[in-house]
């Protein structure tokens, strides 16, 4: 599949949907596409399937706090040093680049780096959406060590991380990112193609297109995109999807701490309702209760939409008065295992209240 | 020079008067060089003359709060894993290690790693006292590149930190450092012989232990000791030394924050004196004043002696009530330098008085 200038706004609208809140401004990684298909460079999609199995493959990201980034736009060849670093450091090219997570940026800055090194992006990740920390990849969960890692800021300064544990990987690497200015350019989880089939959520730079086009497709055609977002997702592995509330922000409490964007907002449900949706998020949305009942809880995707148009609204995009709805959706089947689960599920964010897939949910 | 176990003792404890009350606690250096000597180590001791001028020399370390350090006992082989992997990263074998800093535990690392992989040490160091951070190295002063350097904790996670700025390093290097538990073991500084000719204080591992057998000697001999190191400085580049204040400890304020053990010591004169020494540290002593006025000031020398025995003690180690004798000396002449002191010159510790050589102080 080759991806166009064409594509990209669709792309970006739906890795913000797919960020449920985090994953950064999709906005700035657009312009960082658009400005390497304008240099002439393309950009190839390959399926999962398409990977030799002794293929390496070195997914790329940024790491830090999106709203960082926002001031700190990035200057594209950042995250390509640091591929180059781990390339150095095996003494081997890289047959492929991929994400690690699809939601905002991220989905961005690895067709950065293959446009521009003329590397394929495989069409997966290792998230199947956003989350805050490294060891909260499907990688991790299914056995792929994330180091040698490499982080890279904007003055070329970089560091290897090395470690066994995947957990102290995200610890040694997010002190990194913050003492780099709170945001660099990594490259981790390097491995091999048959290790890539194994354990990444396949689809889903594909997925990210489809519902971004949706959208658009729906609102062109003066139909109701929350309608035509739930009967597109239908037809793939995040199946279920709805609107669980409707309303106008009240509340709102954010703030970046430990290089992470933390807090919460509250929705009043509309037409002079006194039900209240609170929305608990670290970067990405993470429990959506109304009066303390639970409707929606992590892994299982938590989307802020425009009450009208149906774009997302990342956590740094959230504001008073706006009117939005919320839709939540069922995550890919190899993202709720019981190891999955352990990763990312909510007790990986604190949260007492067990994991419950939404189509179970009232 | 071949050094033996019954050098040791001196060695640390001229060490930790090198280390002006920062450096960590050479007890505990002094152990794992022990250890490695039983184990039927032998260790070489070199002269900076000695290096061929093209010979690869890599500096080791231990990186942390000493406070930190006394909790967390290396097993010492931590520091050979970060001087293997710079080794592995230049392709080629070091001919040499050296202390980076010969203040407390700092001078005995290097002795560990000499001594367990048959490496000679150089007789030569890069702070020719302890300092606080890894910018505050001759080797920086005079243009040496610190990375790539390695940071390993206890546990053999590992971190290749490069950049071009050895302030940076220093940054991102304690921020590794803090997060692997608050010590770690580096190996930087890589430079040929010719660099370590050019940059090095030369000599300071005999020097310290010299001042270790000045001591010990002068209280076998029933001598006093603080009149055997000021005449023994004599005959050193540490020149000049003096008594500076007596007295007992009458107030103590220490935190460890950032990383660092940093705090004041005030000291009430013998005998009904109402005059008061206060002594500012961060890992090391900074400045001593009395009602004021500066008495001595960093880069030379304040350390602060047992007023019977002339034992230093160390940072950790002050206590209320302790009676001591506060000893200012002059360092190196390649300490004193404008490019020196612009590096670890009061300035760089936020002090607004500057520097004046203690010989010129009243």
């Amino acid at each position: 599949m080759k991806l166009t200038i064409e594509d990209l706004e669709d792309l970006g609208r739906g890795a913000a949907f797919l960020g449920t809140g985090g994953g950064g401004d999709p906005y700035v990684g657009r312009l960082m596409v658009e400005r390497a298909l304008r240099d002439g460079h393309r950009l190839d999609i390959i399926d999962l399937d398409d990977l030799p199995d002794d293929a390496l493959v070195i997914p790329t990201a940024m790491m830090g706090a999106p709203t960082v980034l926002v001031e700190k736009i990035p200057r594209g060849d950042e995250a390509i040093k640091s591929l180059r670093k781990l390339e150095e450091y095996f003494g081997k090219k890289a047959f492929a680049t991929m994400p690690i997570e699809i939601g905002g940026i991220n989905s961005t800055i690895p067709l950065v780096v293959g446009a521009r090194l003329g590397l394929p992006v495989v069409d997966a990740d290792g998230m199947g959406r956003a989350f805050p920390e490294l060891q909260m990849e499907t990688f991790n969960v299914y056995g792929v060590s994330g180091t040698p890692m490499v982080i890279t800021n904007e003055y070329g300064d970089s560091t290897i991380v090395e470690t066994r544990d995947n957990w102290m990987m995200e610890w040694i690497a997010r002190g990194v990112a913050i003492r780099m200015g709170g945001c660099a350019y990594i490259a981790e989880y390097a491995m091999t193609g048959r290790e890539a089939k194994r354990t990444s959520v396949p689809g889903t730079l594909s997925l990210a297109l489809k519902i971004g086009r949706g959208i658009r497709e729906a609102r062109e055609q003066h139909r109701d995109p929350f309608e035509a977002l739930i009967a597109l997702l239908r037809e793939t592995p995040y199946e279920y999807g709805r609107v669980i509330f409707s309303g106008k922000i009240i509340d709102l409490f954010r703030e970046t701490t430990q290089g992470f964007a933390k807090g919460r907002v509250k929705i009043q449900g509309v037409d002079g309702s006194d039900e209240v949706m609170e929305i608990q998020f670290q970067n990405e949305n993470l429990i959506a209760r109304v009066n303390g009942e639970v409707k929606a809880i992590v892994p299982d995707l938590i989307c802020i939409l425009d009450s009208e148009t149906a774009e997302p609204i990342t956590t740094e995009g959230l504001k008073y008065g706006q009117r939005v709805k919320v839709m939540a959706v069922s995550v890919h089947p190899i993202m709720r295992t019981p190891e999955a689960l352990a990763v990312f599920g909510p007790q990986a964010f604190g949260l007492s209240e067990p994991f419950r897939p939404i189509e179970t949910l009232p």
